[in-house]
C-alpha cells in the first residue's frame, strides 16, 4: 500500500474535523455532497492516482519528454492515466451542471486533486492547467468561444496552458511584447514568443489551447495595455471538428532539473503571421482575468509542493522505522541490537519538521480552497468582500509557505536516508528535485513578497489582515475551549500584536521611502507565512484535542496525539523565529538594501 | 573568463591579508614560501584547473561513468585532467621531500585544491581520497607498505579510496562487519562488503588502493576491534611491478542525485575468498588511524561545499547584473528602461547571503588548513596540544557549516535565475544537486552534532572551548584596533558569553539524562556553526578595514567596501538567530525528543 491511503486518513481529518465541511455543506449550493459523496469521490481520486499516476512518476523523470521536430513525446501510460482522470469527470467536475459539471466544491476539488500531485505532480500539472484555462474561458469567453472549447477542454479531448513569460521579460508582466493584430473577421493574429510555457506541447491531447497575454497594436503602455486571448494550437471549426494547424510553433522542450514530464517550452507565435487568436473578454483587461487563473494555479502550486512534503515524509518516516541503525547515547554496550532509525532524536526532528511543514501547508491549501466555496455560499456583499479580502491576502502565503517548506521537508527526507536517499533509487531525490521548481513558477517568492506587503495589507486600510487577525484569535480561543494547552495556544496569541506592530510599522514607512519599505518583504512573507501556518495548527490541535477525548486508545488516538506534539513542535521550534524577523522588520535592517553593485 | 580569476583575488586575501600567511611562513619548516612560490603555485593550480577541470564539469554530469560488467568508463578528458594535475606535483606537493615532495603548507595546497573544487568538485574528488589515503599510508603504514605504494599514489599512477561504510551499518561505525584473516605469509584476507565508496572503481589509474576498516577474527567488539587495511585493487609485487587482479569486485555503481563524475560503488571483497590486504599499523587501531583521512577529509568536504557556493554566487552575480528585469517599486512609469536584476533590494540579499556563506566558510576551511601547518610549527607540547584541540573542536562545524550553508547559497543561486536557473543549460542547478551530498557524506550533519556536543566540547574539561572563545576574542580585539565598526564586532563579542552558558548548561545535563542532554546537538552545531562563521567575518573584517585605509579608489577598494557589507549582513542578519537557539537549547526543547514513533 503506498502513502496515498495514509493520505486518505489525513484528508478525511482536514475536510471533516478540522473545516467541518459536512456542516457547512449541509445547506446551499452544495448541499448534495453528503460525507458518503465526498469519500466516494476521494476514494476514486486515489485509486486513480495509485494505479495510472504513481507508477510512471520516475520513469517519467528518467524518460523525459522528447521532441523530434515534429512530435513531443511522452511516456506512453500518461495517455491511460489523463483519459482516466478526464473520465472520471475530475476535468469537469467543479463546473456546474450547464457546462457539464457536477457542482464540486472547490476543497473537493483540491482535496482530490491532492492525491493526483502526491502520486505524480510531474504529470499532473497538465491537469491543474487545463482546468485552469477552461475555467478562464467559462469566466470571461464569449458563448462561442464557451460552446466551442469548454466542452473538449472538460471531457479531456483538449488541454491547456497558460502562455505569460517572454524570453525578455521574466517576472515583469508590464513588460509583455507579443502583438495581437485584428483581422477583418474579427479574429486576432498574434505575433511573439513565449517561454517556460508548461505544458506548451504534448501529443496525449488532440490539441491544446493555449491562453495567452499579449498587446493589442496600439494598447496604452505597461499592465493596463494587456489582453488575453485564446490561442489553439490546431485551429477549431464552428462545428467544433478540428481545422488547420495554427501557427504556433514549438521553438524547443526546455530541459529541467526536475517536473521532468511536464514539458517547458519555448512557443512561436506567429513565425508565420497567421497565429489565429480570439480575444477572451475586453480589450485591455487582459492580466485581471488572468489573474483567476494565476491564483487558481497559485493554490495548485502550493498544494503539489505541500504533497511532495507529505511523500517525503511518508516515504522518510517507513524508512526510519524499518532500518536499524546505531544506538543512543545512553547505550554503551557494542553488542547490544541497532535501534531503528527512528529512535534517534535528531531523526524524530527531521520527521516531526517535515510533518509540521507538510501538514500545516495541506491544511492552509484545503483552507484557501474551502474559502472559494465560502464565496459562492456568501449571502451578502459584505460577507463576500470580506472572504474575497481574506483569500487575496493568504493567496501569496498559500503559494510561498509550502513551496519554501515543502522543499526544505524533502530535504530533511534525503538526510533521514542519508546515502541511500541521495541515490536514484529512493524517490526523495526526485521530490526535492521536482519541489525546488515551486519557489519560481507561478511568482517567484520575492513578487509574492511584494504582493503581500505591497499590496495585499495596504489595500482597504488593512481591511483584509484586520480579517485575518479575528479569524485566527477567533480559532485560538475556540482551541482553548477544546482544552488545547497553553504551550500551544499562547504562542500564536502573542504573535497577533507583533504581525500588526510589524504591518503597521511596514506600512508606515511607504509613503515616506518605498523603496526601503519594501526592501525585506520577502522576509515579511515568510513571517506572516510562519504565523498563518501556526494558525493552521492551532485549527488541527483543535480538531485533535477535541476527538481525542473521544477515541479508543491505539492508532487512532496516537493520530490525534501526533497532531498535538506537531502542533507543539511548530510553537516551540517554528513559531518563535518572528521575534527575531519582527526585529529586523521593524528596525529596516539594511545591508543588503545598500549594498552596491560594485562592492560585490 | 571564469569565475576562477575572481576567486584568485579572493585567495589572495584570505591566504594574505587575512591569514598572513607570508608573516608565518617567514621562518621555520615552511621557510621556502615566499609570496611568490605561492604565487605561482596557485597560478598553476587555477590554469590547470581552467584548462582541464572546468571543461567537462557539465558533461561529466550528463555522462555518468558507465560499467559494462567489466570496465567503469568515465569521461576521456579525465585522464588528461588527471594527469595534469599529477604532473604539477598536486598529489605529492606537501610531503617532504623524503617523500618526494615539496613540503607546502596544507594551507597552500588547499587554496590551490579550490581551484579544483570549484572547477569540477564531481571529478576533484579523485585527488581528495587518493591524497588521503596516500597520507595513511605514509603516517601509519610500515616501510615496505610506504616504499611500494606510496610513489605511484603521488605520482598519480594509483588512486586511493577509504572503505569505511557497509550496507547494514551506515554511520554506526562500530557496526562494521568485514572480516580479515591473518595468512602464513603475515598478509589478511578480507571478506565484506562495502557501498557507497567513493571512487571505488574507475580506469583512469593503473590501480587503486583501498583503505579498508575491517574486524581481525577474534577481536574485540565495537570501535576498539576494527583495523586498518590496505587492500589494492591489483596486486603489486615486491618490485612494484602489478601483479594479479585481486579479490575485489564491482558489485555495481550507485546512481546519484549529483556528484555523478565521481563513482559511488558498492565493493565485494574477498568473494572468492582471494582479498588479499594488509594491516596498517598496529590490530584494532584501525578507527584512530583512519580518523586523520577522516578528519582531513571533512576539510575538503567543507572546502569543495564552500567552493561551490562560490561558484553558485559567481555564476548568478554575473547574471543579475547582465540581466535587466523589472523596475524598482519608486519607478511607475511602464516606459521607463528595466533596471538590472542587481537592483532590485531582494536579489541583492539574495547575492549578499551567498556571499557570506560561502567567503566565510572559505574563510574557515583555509583558517583549519592553516593550523594543520601551526601544528607542524609547534614549539611545544603544549602549543601544539593547545592547537589541536582548537582544530578537533572546528572540524565538525569546518565540515558542516560550508555544506549546510554552501547548498542554501547554491539555493539562492537558483532563485534568481528563476526558471533560467531550473534548467540545465545553467550550471546552478547542478551545484546545488552536487552540494546535496555534503551534508551527508564525511560524516551526516547528526554525527557531527554528537561529536561537537558530546566529545569535543567536554573533553579536557572543556579546554578547546576555552581556547576557541580566547581567539574569537583577541580578534574582535584586533578589528576593534583596526577600526571595524562597533555594529559588526559588538554582536560577536556578545555572543561569547551566550556560547559559554548553553555550552555549560548542556555539558551539564550530561550527567544526568545524556539522551536528553544530546537530543538538540545538531542544533548546538549550527549555532556553533554561526558564531564560528561570525568570526571568520570578524577576521576578514579586520582586514579589510585596514587595507581599505590605503586602497585606491576603484575596484581595489569596492572590494573591501563588499567584505566589510557582508560582515554587516552577517552580524546583523545571521548571527542574531543564535538568540532563539540559545534559548532552544537551554531549554531542552522536547517536542521531539518526546515524540512517539507511533503517534508519526
Amino acid at each position: 500500500m503506498s502513502f496515498l491511503f495514509d493520505h486518505m486518513r489525513e484528508v478525511r481529518f482536514q475536510l471533516r474535523q478540522v473545516l467541518e465541511c459536512e456542516d457547512l455543506f449541509a445547506s446551499g449550493v452544495y448541499a448534495d455532497y453528503s460525507p458518503e459523496t465526498m469519500d466516494a469521490f476521494l476514494e476514486t481520486a486515489r485509486a486513480i492516482a495509485e494505479d495510472h499516476y504513481l507508477p510512471h512518476y520516475q520513469d517519467g523523470d528518467r524518460q523525459e519528454p522528447t521532441f523530434d521536430g515534429e512530435k513531443v513525446s511522452l511516456l506512453p501510460e500518461v495517455e491511460t492515466a489523463w483519459r482516466a482522470f478526464a473520465d472520471a469527470g475530475f476535468l469537469s467536475a467543479h463546473h456546474d451542471p450547464d457546462h457539464g459539471g457536477m457542482n464540486m466544491p472547490q476543497v473537493l476539488s483540491n482535496a482530490c486533486m491532492s492525491f493526483f500531485y502526491g502520486a505524480n505532480l510531474a504529470f499532473a500539472a497538465y491537469s491543474l492547467l487545463t482546468i485552469g484555462a477552461a475555467n478562464l474561458i467559462r469566466s470571461f469567453g464569449s458563448a462561442d468561444q464557451i460552446s466551442r472549447f469548454l466542452p473538449p477542454m472538460t471531457d479531456g479531448r483538449f488541454a491547456g496552458t497558460m502562455a505569460l513569460t517572454e524570453p525578455g521579460q521574466g517576472s515583469a508582466l508590464s513588460d509583455i511584447r507579443t502583438t495581437a493584430e485584428l483581422q477583418a473577421d474579427g479574429s486576432y493574429r498574434l505575433k511573439g514568443q513565449k517561454m517556460f510555457i508548461s505544458g506548451g506541447d504534448q501529443s496525449f491531447t488532440e490539441n491544446i489551447v493555449h491562453m495567452v497575454l499579449a498587446r493589442i497594436k496600439g494598447a496604452p503602455d505597461g499592465v493596463k495595455g494587456i489582453s488575453l486571448f485564446l490561442c489553439p494550437k490546431v485551429r477549431v471549426q464552428e462545428d467544433g471538428s478540428p481545422g488547420a494547424r495554427n501557427d504556433v510553433k514549438l521553438a524547443g522542450l526546455l530541459h529541467k532539473m526536475g517536473y521532468r514530464h511536464t514539458t517547458s517550452t519555448v512557443l512561436n507565435f506567429g513565425e508565420e503571421g497567421d497565429c489565429e487568436a480570439f480575444l477572451v473578454g475586453e480589450p485591455n483587461r487582459g492580466l485581471f482575468y488572468m489573474f483567476q487563473m494565476m491564483n487558481e494555479a497559485r493554490i495548485g502550486v502550493g498544494l503539489g509542493a505541500a504533497m511532495l512534503g507529505v511523500a517525503g515524509y511518508h516515504y522518510s518516516l517507513n524508512y526510519a522505522r524499518e532500518r536499524q541503525q546505531g544506538r543512543l547515547p545512553s547505550c554503551k554496550d557494542p553488542l547490544s541490537p541497532q535501534v531503528a532509525l527512528v529512535e534517534h532524536a535528531d531523526v524524530r526532528r527531521l520527521l516531526l519538521a517535515q510533518k509540521a511543514y507538510s501538514e500545516g501547508s495541506l491544511a492552509l491549501c484545503f483552507y484557501a480552497s474551502q474559502l472559494v466555496d465560502r464565496l459562492e455560499m456568501a449571502q451578502n456583499a459584505e460577507e463576500k468582500k470580506s472572504l474575497l479580502g481574506l483569500l487575496d491576502l493568504l493567496t501569496p502565503i498559500v503559494k510561498s509557505y509550502p513551496s519554501d517548506y515543502g522543499l526544505e521537508a524533502n530535504k530533511m527526507a534525503i538526510q533521514i536516508l542519508g546515502g541511500a536517499g541521495y541515490t536514484r533509487e529512493h524517490p526523495v531525490e526526485q521530490y526535492y528535485r521536482d519541489n525546488r521548481l515551486n519557489p519560481i513558477h507561478e511568482g517567484a517568492e520575492a513578487i509574492h513578497g511584494l504582493d503581500i506587503l505591497g499590496r495585499k495589507i495596504v489595500l482597504d486600510r488593512g481591511a483584509a489582515l484586520k480579517t485575518l487577525l479575528e479569524h485566527i484569535a477567533r480559532d485560538i480561543s475556540l482551541a482553548g475551549d477544546a482544552g488545547v494547552e497553553t504551550d500551544i495556544c499562547d504562542p500564536v496569541m502573542e504573535s497577533l500584536g507583533l504581525v500588526e506592530q510589524v504591518s503597521r510599522t511596514l506600512t508606515g514607512k511607504m509613503g515616506e521611502d518605498i523603496d526601503l519599505a519594501l526592501a525585506n518583504a520577502t522576509l515579511y512573507l515568510d513571517f506572516m507565512g510562519r504565523v498563518v501556518i501556526a494558525w493552521m495548527w492551532i485549527r488541527q490541535a483543535r480538531a485533535a484535542q477535541e476527538a481525542l477525548s473521544q477515541a479508543s486508545d491505539g492508532p487512532e488516538s496516537d493520530y490525534y496525539k501526533g497532531k498535538l506534539q506537531a502542533a507543539r513542535y511548530f510553537m516551540g521550534r517554528e513559531l518563535p523565529r518572528i521575534e527575531l524577523q519582527a526585529k529586523t522588520l521593524m528596525g529596516f535592517e539594511a545591508s543588503a538594501f545598500e549594498m552596491q553593485d560594485s562592492w560585490f
